[in-house]
């Protein structure tokens, strides 16, 4: 039995407090500032407002202003942030780390665009080592080692997981990944139920890029439903599946060709990281919704109106991706990713949903 | 402008006339002895049974009594017949060929284990090959080379296309593939129209073995909705989604790995051809919903009676694979393949639907 601390009472924190209880773990959950209403609802033992299901009862919640009592002396630490909340944490959790390095389990998934001077040219990079150089720069005495590298390499969580299924114990197998490995087993030992199975994989690199880049994928599945809707479909068997499964495919392959590009290894993209992740994503999640409105002919603002301030992780990851196939060297370009060039032009610059079929070609 | 002959009035075949049609081809459905009450239909002009549309007005319907009038002058012909229908097929259309040979498209979906005795082994074969050498065996003067080689060559259709959609003219993309590269692009270029867009791909292995596999592995994803059916569960953004999504992407790998074994492409596998197909297969086709009575707990026998005499291609393929398994020099077996496994036990020997995530490895 370990005490680990939960940072984020977000759906997928607190989501992961089931597996994490169910193996016995002291298991403290703390909110962030923007979770304050969460914390206040789950310490009084009611539902969490977004997963509607109460948390395991032996699960302790805090405020962020208790962090230093809640999670002074936990053993581990799971970051239920979003992408947007990764350098926060890296702040929040730099003291404690600092005073002793504890590892690092992660649930947020992103990209970000990070310029090198050096190079001239600048490089996608992972959460996991956004918030290990964060970490490195605040507190590099304790968490840099000699060389320059930071101390703390967390591990993180890829593949077909959606927060209000794991809250109801629904089974599924996921991907553990880090730099490294013993901590991605230790943590697999650790979150292991019946009805979650983490599986360990080197390739932190290609599970962190699906991570990501299902979502912006799933919203060009999503299109489908919405043509659908619009010319007057119900739902059911026969409707607009073989649209939507064309894109499916192609998402697949083009996550496949970038992962493989971008250093990491192809079979992430094949597995549970890619096609696995990539399905759960438009049959349970948001961007799949988002992706039915663009698809129905909404306008971008009507649609993003539409989705009530919902977080749409697609656009941030559109917006990355954008700015990486902006550069002259990127390789492979629009030209080999038909599919993501349609997606950044429908969702960033508001172009008609008319998926270019006739320029998918074998990766 | 071309003539060109179907064989075979199933959903299917049918379908495939549309896009024919809306090409301007001169197009003849011919169908086989199990077609008749189609045929009826269709020449009368009205709906066809299973697509439930009228099928396009240029097109002539004729019973198989009038093969040699309907199709004696066409220039290419269509095989929209079953699996089962295949080796009929050829002994249906040898005599024609022989005449003269023509190029043959095919839409049947299917493995075959052949012994081969001289190695004291048996392989998987692909049904272009089966319908290839059965025509050179009935007449070998016309259409066998010297060589040996079968002088037809069939080109294949995979990739996600359910022939309801498809009927409706939903735009998808698919993949045309044979061992002769030129016929694959003729009939793309015959083919192609504005909702219907074929990609050529010389990977004939592994797009057909990923069109047979798909149906076996449909049937695990769809134990998901059954297993939530069965929990009390209304359908619903939250419901089984992250176990059908682990199924999937454990799927996607296994197709990868026996299509790599087997000496295909394994791009296939992550493709149009594999997690595109999978896909829609999942959401539209008998199988899912096969599996969700499985995964309802019904036992075999009544799963397969409330299917209601539907065709279960899964079946076949399971039974094909189960048997390809059990030789002892099968790599991948049993132990890399262990959702197959399952699938195996459970659709051939009744086992109860338990899925072994704890056995899921990286391939």
């Amino acid at each position: 039995m370990a005490t680990i601390a939960i940072l984020g009472a977000g759906m997928m924190g607190s989501a992961m407090s089931f597996p994490l209880a169910d193996r016995g773990h002291d298991v403290r959950l703390i909110g962030t500032h923007l979770d304050q209403a969460i914390i206040d609802e789950v310490a009084h033992g009611r539902a969490h407002p977004g997963l509607k299901v109460t948390l395991p009862p032996s699960l302790r919640a805090s405020p962020l202003a208790a962090l230093e009592r809640a999670a002074g002396d936990a053993e581990l630490f799971l970051l239920g942030v979003s992408s947007a909340g990764v350098r926060w944490a890296a702040e929040a959790l730099a003291p404690l780390l600092a005073r002793a390095p504890r590892p690092v389990l992660m649930v947020s998934k992103g990209l970000e665009l990070r310029a090198e001077p050096e190079r001239g040219d600048c490089a996608l990079t992972i959460l996991p080592d956004v918030f290990a150089a964060r970490l490195s720069e605040l507190e590099p005495q304790a968490l840099r080692s000699p060389s320059g590298a930071p101390r703390v390499a967390p591990v993180a969580v890829a593949g077909p997981c959606i927060a209000g299924e794991l809250a109801r114990r629904v089974p599924t197998s996921v991907v553990f990944s880090g730099r490294e490995r013993a901590l991605a087993e230790r943590w697999r030992e650790l979150c292991s139920a019946s009805y979650y199975t983490p599986r360990v994989d080197a390739d932190v690199d290609g599970v962190e890029l699906c991570a990501a880049l299902k979502n912006a994928y799933a919203l060009g599945v999503g299109f489908g439903a919405g043509l659908h809707e619009r010319a007057g479909g119900e739902p059911g068997s026969v409707a607009m599946h073989n649209h939507e499964a064309a894109v499916f495919g192609q998402a697949v392959l083009e996550m496949h060709a970038l992962v493989s590009a971008l250093g990491g290894s192809p079979l992430s993209a094949v597995g549970l990281a890619g096609s696995g992740d990539l399905m759960v994503t438009c049959n349970g999640g948001r961007t799949g919704r988002f992706g039915k409105l663009l698809g129905y002919g909404h306008s971008l603002q009507r649609a993003v109106e539409l989705m009530a301030g919902a977080t749409l992780e697609c656009l941030e990851i559109l917006r990355v991706m954008d700015a990486y196939l902006a550069r002259p060297s990127s390789s492979p370009g629009r030209a080999e990713l038909p599919l993501l060039a349609h997606l950044i032009d429908v969702a960033l610059a508001g172009a008609p949903v008319d998926v270019p079929f006739g320029r998918f070609a074998r990766q």
